[in-house]
């Protein structure tokens, strides 16, 4: 952390300011410039804040970080990819895991038929919402614990590890048998819940939030690390800007960059991020050939009756075609799916 | 709602689709026009959703909602102001309400000097965080429970109502003395929180999320008075946009537009918007003068020794001169303070 | 200007670097610290791009500008405001000064209608478009020559100078007789435009383009006034964000940041800004209150037949009742309208 | 287009705004809504402006556009891809066609070293500023008319097609032996520069701007299109967002979008969008599998002696790294390179 001074510093002040970072655990180094004086903080400086150090002292003109705030999610400090296995369904490291299903659970028929077709066209995991997070609240909110019971119907048929999000701590119980519990975009500073996470022994998928920088990102990763659960997947779903020919941005470029920045495994959701079922081919093969480490891809048996989101939904005979490109691509880059 | 139809829809189609809006309760115009036929639906719309429809045929080009998704917050249904008056403390309609106070509860002698301080200069709540949202797990987390009972000694001491943020469900009991509970940007489409809130009997504070539209905001607020409790403020705290000079965009349209919209009360957070304790005078006139029928100020005893935000808290002094230049301003927009 | 060094740099190259560095008329500071040495450059750097440093060499971690890159446009050397006289109409220092006028240019009766409308309502300067930056090839682009030669009659008419857009050098001819020449958002960085007005002794109103910061606005400016030109206007006009509910994002923040930065005046658009006639009484009102030294503001004798930006223009009796209230405000700021 | 007026609209009110409509060339469709009437206009409404509208009549509520803006540059109307040739060296249709060079022409001996290196690695077009739009007036400006000449020394000793920006009309005579002219993102609305290259033969590399939607991008190259000139070609390379790890956000979602909007060719500029050179090569496979029809790559034989954008440069050893996954991945798309 460097900390610039104001022209000409009051002495006293400077030894007050001083005296206050020397509690801080770091060293200082303190260099006399021809017009600003500068204070290098070196050594763990993740606990400071650089708004507080700010506004600590008059004399302070700027204050800028140097080293990540991020400890357990930091690559450097763990140079290996994390691999999440859920019963030999991997996501990360040399593995391309493909999470696919309905937008949210309907009925046992339709999470049957969709599990079995996407198990056959190579999908490790299966998803589907029984807590939907709706801007409005007249619109469908899903089927809560009767969605988890049908989700389990159809990994129990087919064998898939299920993926399903939690909207609040207090559902936490009904996730019980759930292998990966999804945060989505609205909750990932949700840090109670986050908290929470990071005492579960679960797989947790963490989706990025639709304002949220690469670096909240991965702060959000570390409140669950922090706790004691490593095993987190990150989620690169699109984030908000001022273009609305697509419903969100993909952020394609995160992915390559949060991977040099963690070693945590980073997917990509090409159906929310572009809200058009026609985007989620190029967007899928695009998402492979930048690097990611899996897709979540939302496939409905019929997309016209869907009760939410059929608009970017694939049908199994969609999805098929383009995990037959997916794959091939996987392949192309070393990657087993 | 607008239906625009494709080139020469399919007959039999086109019976389905009318078939199936017919269910939903509205009335249906089919219009033929020259290239392409148009289905306007009339009447509640509110529980539609424009992506199922459009997802819902092949033979839909586009859906363009024309009326708003919302209903109890809407002014049309609604057009008195609503004012929320805690013990005689008012915001909203005729009355100009001020909530003061530090960012985050620290200690008594802190608490007290502070309510004393901005009772004195004119604020009518008191404002403090006992569960702090940080974006680091590291950074100081608030003193929950005990941050809850040194606001209420403050209040004891000074009569001044409390209002302080909820961060979980979890947390609720805690809450049983506060007098405005507080949902923050990053909680704003926290639904299963906004829900739980619907069902209280005390007066919500709800801070637009930081890259909420003007409609998600109204919406979230939908949530809470859907579910009976119609007390609810709104807060415009800024949005994050590409510029960094300032910490969010403070975005002062949204008052007046919103205020066209709904009869709740929208009041203005200039501390957080900007993060500068420099532009919360100008701000916080800024948005008297464009109507905002509040202002929520960070004001700490000791700015420097803050754990968290000091660089944009004022100290009692700066705030007593705030207050001076927004009393002026507010007698001129006839609000009572 | 601070390099952070990556860890165990080679001899080498740090002497590589430094004797680069020395080359640039900078003093050198170099810091060893106990994980990464900081090598500091103390002196004038606005000549020093961060990125051609970053990479200039493989041991440099990061660089970080700590002072700013513009000069002539900068408060800390030319701490007393700047104000544009133009025979006696005003703007900057302690007059605030209001330019009115339609959007575009249309018919002689028009200017002439509406020129005498705003200067008996308290406007200092009439505008009006000749040459229009329009989205589509096929709407209106304004009458160009024409279009000057009515905005001059109207001058002659009512002796109010006259404000009008430029798009092109190759237009300047055009401008011989216009009073303050106009540079719109599209154009803030057309940097050859900037260039020749920097040798132009009239006065130019640069806007913020949709998408720039403030400093880039600042170095905007300051390409102007390294050319000579010292008279420039800086216009706050909305920013693009997500929020569609207003035509763009009004940064009124910008007016007390922009002016603790630099010396030149700022003024705010509000109709450009929300492009929602009903919100300019507000916005106007939010301007003066935040520190702005003038406004510019769309007054159609018709609006419903304007040929470009009617739902924000307003008519000169609308005009007439915001000017009572800004007027009125800025008499509170102690500013001479 | 779709009016939708308000409740219960004046008689005369409607009769005049149908009259005035009737003059635009379109048909009316009038529906008698049980709340609202809806007016519809079917025909050619891209001359029409939905503000105008709006603003012409009090009694209008909502005006909305459901065809496209755009004519030329319009899929709809030209369903076969353009392909845009250069003695033999192919963008669009099935040709993916690279440009490659440095950020600014500074040398001859620089541009011929890396002309003949990209052609070596399958470059077809050799790009260089020769004239820089840079945010500060005090960095490197480029070498204007010299710095083309060196451009066509390259071309001379290599065969490659070039490629440079141009800033100004007033430059446009220094520009007749370049092969591809670059309209660059800051000036993608400078609409008379776009209208006189509509006059010229050759073809245009139109780069999408910092802030704007993938429809002002084509409403820009609509105007090049209208004046006659067919060859555009359009370029992504990144937009304005929030996140600040990466300079831009590469929206590589409007690749297949544009695709299926217009029938113009659309390549990738990865080494702008991000900023940084190690995400150059994941970004370009990423926009050949999303399907983009070339790519636009910065390279320079010593990034570190750049004068500019260095950190985002390639060496000619790592653009051949590149060029050889690009090539490969071009083929399973079946494009020819």
């Amino acid at each position: 952390m460097i900390i610039m001074l104001k022209q000409n510093p009051d002495k006293q002040e400077v030894e007050k300011l001083t005296s206050m970072l020397e509690k801080e655990n770091v060293t200082i180094n303190y260099v006399h410039g021809k017009f600003n004086d500068v204070i290098g903080l070196v050594g763990d400086t993740s606990h400071l804040d650089e708004n507080t150090i700010l506004a600590s002292s008059d004399i302070v003109e700027t204050v800028t970080r140097v080293s990540e705030p991020y400890k357990a999610v930091n690559r450097k400090f763990h140079p290996d990819d994390t691999c999440i296995d859920v019963n030999g369904a991997k996501i990360g490291g040399q593995h391309f895991g493909v999470i696919a299903g309905p937008c949210s659970v309907e009925s046992e028929e339709q999470m049957i038929q969709v599990a079995k077709a996407v198990k056959d066209s190579g999908a490790k995991f299966l998803r589907g919402g029984a807590f939907k997070p709706r801007t409005s609240p007249y619109a469908f909110q899903g089927l809560h614990g009767e969605g988890i019971r049908l989700l389990l119907e159809a990994k129990k048929e087919t064998g898939l590890p299920i993926v399903t999000e939690i909207m609040s701590i207090a559902h936490l119980d009904l996730f019980n048998d759930v292998d990966v519990i999804q945060v989505g975009a609205r909750n990932m500073q949700n840090f109670d819940l986050l908290k929470e996470l990071g005492h579960s022994n679960k797989p947790i998928l963490l989706k990025r939030g639709l304002s949220s920088t690469m670096e909240e990102l991965l702060m959000s990763a570390e409140y669950i690390l922090a706790g004691g659960n490593k095993k987190v997947i990150l989620c690169e779903r699109g984030i908000r800007t001022f273009e609305k020919a697509t419903r969100n941005t993909l952020d394609l470029s995160a992915i390559p960059l949060l991977k040099s920045k963690t070693h945590l495994p980073i997917i990509v959701d090409p159906s929310h991020a572009a809200g058009i079922a026609a985007l989620v081919e190029p967007l899928s093969k695009a998402a492979v050939a930048v690097g990611a480490d899996g897709l979540m891809i939302e496939v409905h048996n019929n997309p016209k009756m869907a009760r939410c989101d059929g608009d970017q939904s694939l049908t199994p005979l969609q999805f098929d075609s383009v995990m037959q490109k997916v794959k091939f691509l996987a392949s192309v880059e070393n990657k087993i799916m």
